[in-house]
């Protein structure tokens, strides 16, 4: 099938640039002797998962315990939920699955300890703990080097935990390349003081994973890290244009949308709004458009509707037709993707795949 | 099972409320003899739809073929699909839907009347048309009279339609009671002048389609008004108190969320992110805010990750505990209900049903 006759609006993946961006990653991370492991919340479909495996990933991250049950049962066996898990409930969930494969968890407070370890010893299986530290992002993670100690001696302390070492989240890094240069400094320094006051503690670690998309070629600049965790790499999208980190033939993820009203003057409305794209904001520039019109880079996609995409039409001079076809850039690929049940991958405008995205709405 | 052993993130329903929000629209519809059409996209759940008619609908809207599906699927007979139909993949499905439930759909140019005729007059079946005008949103819709009669005189001379009348939609008029008011005059001018013109080229009109949840209880102000479309006022949201159509306590729709860290000084992180409320922002007063904390209203949930609600408590004086549950009225609830494959109705915190969303996705 040629992806003209696929019905719109559709996420279509071209395989090709996938690959090249899996590959590209891959062997940066060889370089430099990182480990890589895919966050898999950008697609949500275990087959990629599996093609990043395939093609030199080490293991996998997911968000979400329902994630790892997907994953886990499409056969994939080194997972690590980078999220807290603090009700017995999602422990036991998370103790359960560790049955099947080799989890490890991030965690930032004693109570999340705890609770893992207790459904880890109850269900006679074994987790994996990192310790997330905040290095500015201020969402997760304990503050400082102090309170990483205790918190690690407080997890070697537990029955059927494995302490592993570090886990942070640079989600404050994604600006221009010379403010995420800068930002580096003062991470490096926390961790330099971290594993530091680990060695002197006598408590070995195996494990600091950091990394996002928008620092994964800069990865090799932070001290101490054995392995990236990046998710969007795998298709880019126009946030990540809009930082630098990638150009527009990176991106292989796209929307295809149908024109349905041209009634009104100076407007173009097609049939992708928030529930095809999600409402996520363009994070560089002005922080205009909910996309990247290809076809016509002087249409500003400037609302949605739930169902609508409104342009902006009047610096253009495009003729539009009503019922064309465009093709779009998404701002936020991760949550383009989650609207969507399945999404298809093309190679030279020939329909290849059709993908479930299997993970999507395993909101637990 | 009680609400407090629901996983979370979890959208939940107050059965009572919702309840309560359908009677009262009912029974205004039947005051001023307004033919009720819920919007369904609110929801996406044929159980709910039903609901709607056995409380008073007289049939329901639908912005999607495959949410049209879904529905006459579940036996529901009467379907109105307020969305423009250009492709003839799409015009084809419609009319092999006409097989099965009396359909109407809305069209603001002749390729759309063209495609459509051409479908359900090879499927031999007949499809509603109402032609929209638009009235002020600059979405869809004809710009004026002469475009709105050109346009009934071209769906009056094709085969398999039936004119039905006119349709508009204000989604201008999400701001205060006052500008609501307004913008009611121009909105009159219009539909009287529409109205005069075909009454003297001699087409008869049997429906005038207006509404929303926003301007529903000002229904009867609108000249030649025969039937409203709302849709949020099944559950009400945080938008629906904020443009003042709605109390707090009108609001069926909460989501639970859990505390999953407090590491970070001044703040509190929930498992609920824009993947389990979207991006929506808030449209009234200061437009801050992803929702309203209930348990708090002096915390701001002020910040989204795709899994993490970021609470700036600072201004609270609210002890905050990892684990514990909260609950938060969501921005814009058809976008919530969209993150989901099943919600959960509840009565006096007794999990009553679990419903499937189950037109959620379809996208197309």
């Amino acid at each position: 099938m040629n992806v003209d006759e696929l019905d719109t609006p559709s996420v279509v993946i071209d395989i090709d640039v996938m690959r090249r961006n899996l590959d590209r990653m891959a062997s940066y991370c060889r370089k430099y002797n990182l480990q890589l492991r895919p966050h898999t919340k950008t697609h949500k479909i275990p087959e990629l998962a599996w093609q990043q495996l395939r093609s030199g990933a080490d293991g996998i991250t997911v968000a979400k315990i329902g994630e790892a049950e997907v994953m886990a049962e499409a056969g994939i066996k080194d997972i690590l939920l980078a999220y807290p898990i603090v009700s017995p409930q999602k422990a036991q969930r998370l103790a359960r699955l560790a049955e099947r494969a080799q989890l490890a968890v991030s965690i930032d407070s004693e109570e999340s300890a705890c609770a893992i370890s207790i459904q880890a010893k109850e269900q006679g299986t074994s987790v994996g703990i990192l310790i997330e530290i905040d290095v500015g992002f201020h969402r997760c993670g304990v503050a400082n080097e102090q309170a990483a100690i205790a918190l690690a001696e407080k997890v070697l302390s537990l029955p059927a935990l494995k302490f592993l070492g570090l886990m942070f989240y640079p989600g404050h890094l994604l600006t221009t390349l010379e403010q995420r240069r800068t930002l580096i400094g003062p991470i490096n320094l926390l961790l330099d003081k971290t594993m530091d006051t680990l060695k002197q503690k006598g408590i070995p670690v195996s494990v600091v994973s950091g990394g996002s998309t928008p620092t994964a070629y800069l990865s090799h600049e932070f001290h101490t890290l054995t392995e990236i965790r990046p998710g969007m790499y795998i298709f880019n999208d126009r946030n990540m244009v809009g930082a630098g980190v990638a150009q527009i033939h990176d991106c292989a993820a796209q929307v295809i949308v149908t024109v349905v009203s041209t009634a009104v003057s100076g407007r173009v409305i097609t049939d992708g709004g928030s529930k095809t794209f999600s409402s996520d904001r363009f994070l560089a520039g002005d922080g205009r458009g909910f996309g990247l019109i290809l076809e016509d880079h002087d249409a500003v996609f400037d609302a949605m509707s739930e169902e609508h995409g409104h342009l902006d039409i009047t610096k253009s001079s495009r003729r539009y037709r009503l019922g064309e076809r465009l093709t779009v850039i998404p701002n936020h690929v991760c949550s383009t993707i989650n609207m969507h049940n399945e999404i298809y991958g093309i190679s030279h405008r020939k329909v290849a795949q059709a993908w479930q995205v299997a993970a999507r709405g395993r909101v637990t």
